[in-house]
């Protein structure tokens, strides 16, 4: 059984005050939990599942006991950020933010990119590519917010994040060397393996701000051959990531 | 002024059985209502704009006064679709389905997609890569659904589609040449430019049917060098179509 009190400290953590001030997030699903608590299982403060959810996961019996949760899948409903609620919602420590390190390593730098799902598919593919360091601008959208969570499918767990002003990065780092994926750039094709650097992914519809473009060594593009205006954010993201790897 | 029955026409028009019995679909914005009225103008069947919308779109005075609703912001709150409504929603005639042609292009076929973000995301991909064929099982998220839309941003007038039974349009076209996006393929690296052929996407967890796998004649993989399980579909699609074109 709930109590009235889990429900309200679940439902706060839907904002980003409460995420920050306890430190904490929320995931919902086994397969999510699951991959959390192979990576980070020191960072479970409770697991909240329907019986059903827990006789498919028997691992999660072995579990500390007050940490586990047994509740009705109407509990549930009232709890979950989803849509369909999956039998299982788990609240993590948040992981420690990231120092940024400039050298011998890609890094990506999100600037403005205000969609939770496009931020969550960035830091699965920035996992998918081996790239741990994500560098986003204050205005960027929350990586603990639930949609980012669900859509990152785990992935929060080994990609580091920090959250910066960063003109202000740029000019404590002359050394970065800063790529920007632009409409209006040497195309895609011609700009060979990259090894490292830090590749810059602007807003959805406002690209990136004029005090960080100004200091891109570089810009890149993906030659369209349609007719599209524009990619999604998260889907240029992989591309570039896919040509310069 | 709006009437109860345009607002119970267009709020029926979320269903996909009265999108296919009527031949509609619903658009919403100023962008995505523009891309249609250049691309498609006389699929234009009604528009429904705020005062202030009609002030920042001047060329709409231009339409058929008959086809032009003023509205206020609370009518538009009521008949919308979206979260946040944007000044203007468009009724608009479906684009004639696809007749399929095989021989000397490049199409892309989507087996049992279901997230409507994706399948959008994909029309616009088809679009900026030039692919106007897209060939859908006939369980895949139905294109003309308004979060299918707004996610192709306009590019549904540009892209064909067709839904059909794939296993029997495999076995009525052998001349077909299939490749499969799979996760245990040729690196796409490897694979060298395409000219024609089909390229088969697969539901986000279950990937591609059997009775298409077993037809496809390549499967190529995007090489994974981090931990991430797998890759948003429409990602994915973005990866393969960047390094086959």
């Amino acid at each position: 059984m709930i109590t009235k009190s889990q429900v309200k400290y679940i439902q706060s953590l839907g904002q980003k005050k409460f995420r920050d001030d306890l430190g904490l997030f929320v995931a919902e699903g086994p397969k999510i939990i699951n991959e959390l608590l192979e990576t980070i299982p020191s960072h479970l403060v409770g697991l909240f599942a329907t019986e059903d959810g827990m006789n498919n996961q028997p691992q999660w019996r072995k579990l500390d006991g007050s940490q586990v949760t047994i509740f009705t899948e109407s509990d549930l409903e009232r709890i979950s950020f989803l849509p369909s609620p999956n039998s299982v919602l788990g609240v993590f420590k948040k992981t420690k933010p990231l120092v940024p390190v400039f050298s011998r390593q890609l890094a990506l730098m999100l600037d403005g990119l205000q969609d939770p799902g496009n931020l969550g598919t960035i830091i699965r593919i920035a996992d998918w590519f081996g790239i741990s360091q994500l560098i986003c601008s204050g205005d960027t959208a929350d990586a603990f917010a639930p949609k980012v969570i669900q859509s990152s499918m785990g992935s929060i767990a080994r990609v580091q994040l920090c959250y910066t002003d960063l003109p202000a990065l740029i000019h404590a780092h002359p050394e970065i060397r800063l790529i920007a994926a632009s409409l209006h750039g040497n195309p895609l094709q011609e700009t060979g393996k990259l090894k490292e650097g830090v590749i810059v992914i602007g807003n959805e519809s406002k690209g990136i701000r004029k005090e960080v473009l100004e200091h891109c060594a570089q810009k890149i593009t993906i030659p369209r051959i349609g007719k599209a205006e524009s990619l999604n954010a998260a889907v240029a993201t992989g591309i570039i990531l896919s040509h310069l790897l």
